[in-house]
């Protein structure tokens, strides 16, 4: 399962962090960077997460035979209906976009014959962002979550994608399909971000020198970047309201128990939240 | 600034770190224990958290030149009176309670002459908690609040109490009223635990598998000790709930946006949130 050419175009944290690892591992025999940013190619080839970049996007993709896509969510689709006319027949085109049913309904069936696009989502962000913190290790023991899309996906292709995730460190699950995708991690992932940058813009700024470590942990996430994140949540926006109203049911009642002083109540409330929090693991 | 007797009521996470960072750093000539629960003793000492240790709260305080009260908040206060007719004159009785005007208020001018009280909050908890999580360092680089107290409080009292802690490690600020603690810390502890809660029982269980490293993040804490937390919530009511609707307001303007897919708007809110996380540090 190795690779002769892999293309990683968007070579930020994720993007950079999928080159280190290819190239740490030995899992291409080349990694080529696309870059979009003007200082793009400079800052990939400083930290090493690509054997050559360009900015040529037909160019980068020609002779690859694994083509991940790493560009912010809302570019996704674009980018791979962009890069699918050039390249070869056979060449897998993948992608680690937050979220899964938008892209796989705008690629739908534009792809060339011969050419695959299987869905991916490696859960391993950061609130830090741009290939200056891409880590070799980033996916190590991390999921990614692969996903049907409108042509099949071809499974031997899926199956590639699966053992190059692998390879790189990560444990794989396949959901059974993008909505199913969207609507869990709008639960795990997109709602919690949204609510961990409430939590700090309710803070009245004196008050923020006031904290400790469990402060520092249900906020960190709120230092990601604003624009990817804004673009996150456009991109599954009926999930998110959908664990919006979910959440909101939630505190009502946590704020209900508190203001009858209900201490039994407030505790079996918790006790159930510790249930849930510990079947997660550390 | 050695003590004597240093004597720690209460020997699970905060009081089992406080009496392994006194014997660590020799601060004390003797760390002595008050446990509560009958295993307590055992594990208190199995851990090497303190010198010696017993039940009896009168006995364990008699010869203490300071007692730190490290139980659950909603028995500190019945504990420092319990305590205080019991210790020598000269003696400092400090806490470590999540909030601080209920145990001022409680506490009042109950205390012999000569016997002070100085009220302590370390922001340094985990969502562990007993004897077995305690640690030495569990102090160092956290920071510890002070606050003003019904009997001034004795300012000599007060500075040795900041030394103390200074002493484990930790950072010290006084803040100018209890009032002021509990309503900051309802803002940047409190209502963060609840809110991680929330998190964790708006997931149904089945999409819990689904989730990285922010999930985990904004939810660590919601592990933590139910009835710790159902007893901190009820000593700081009304400050919380203004944090919660504080919040609520927060998430009501991302709905909004959101629902009107808004995404400039979204990125100057999750844009000021942001900023308001950057300026905390990791």
């Amino acid at each position: 399962m190795r690779f002769e050419q892999v293309t990683i175009v968007g070579v930020g944290l994720i993007g950079g962090s999928v080159g280190l690892a290819v190239r740490a591992r030995g899992l291409a025999a080349r990694v080529v960077g696309v870059a979009h940013e003007p200082d793009g190619p400079a800052r990939a080839l400083a930290k090493g997460a690509v054997d050559s970049v360009t900015t040529d996007l037909p160019a980068g993709v020609r002779e690859a035979d694994l083509v991940v896509v790493c560009t912010p969510v809302d570019r996704i689709a674009t980018t791979i209906l962009a890069a699918a006319p050039h390249v070869r027949s056979g060449t897998i085109l993948t992608d680690v976009g937050s979220t899964k049913e938008a892209i796989v309904r705008a690629v739908g069936q534009g792809l060339p014959e011969g050419v695959h696009f299987v869905p991916a989502h490696p859960l391993a962000g950061s609130e830090k962002s741009g290939v200056e913190n891409a880590r070799a290790d980033l996916f190590e023991g991390r999921l990614v979550v692969l996903t049907g899309a409108a042509d099949g996906p071809d499974p031997r292709a899926e199956e590639r994608v699966r053992r190059f995730w692998e390879g790189l460190g990560a444990r794989v699950v396949r959901m059974a399909s993008p909505r199913d995708h969207d609507r869990a991690v709008a639960a795990t992932s997109h709602l919690p971000h949204a609510v961990a940058a409430a939590v700090v813009r309710g803070v009245p700024r004196d008050w923020l020198a006031v904290c400790g470590p469990g402060f520092r942990d249900v906020t960190r996430v709120a230092a990601g970047d604003p624009h990817l994140w804004a673009a996150i949540f456009l991109s599954n926006r009926e999930p998110v309201l959908a664990a919006l109203a979910r959440f909101r049911e939630q505190l009502d009642r946590f704020g209900l128990l508190l203001e009858r002083g209900d201490g039994a109540g407030l505790a079996a409330w918790l006790a159930e939240a510790k249930r849930g929090r510990d079947a997660v693991g550390s």
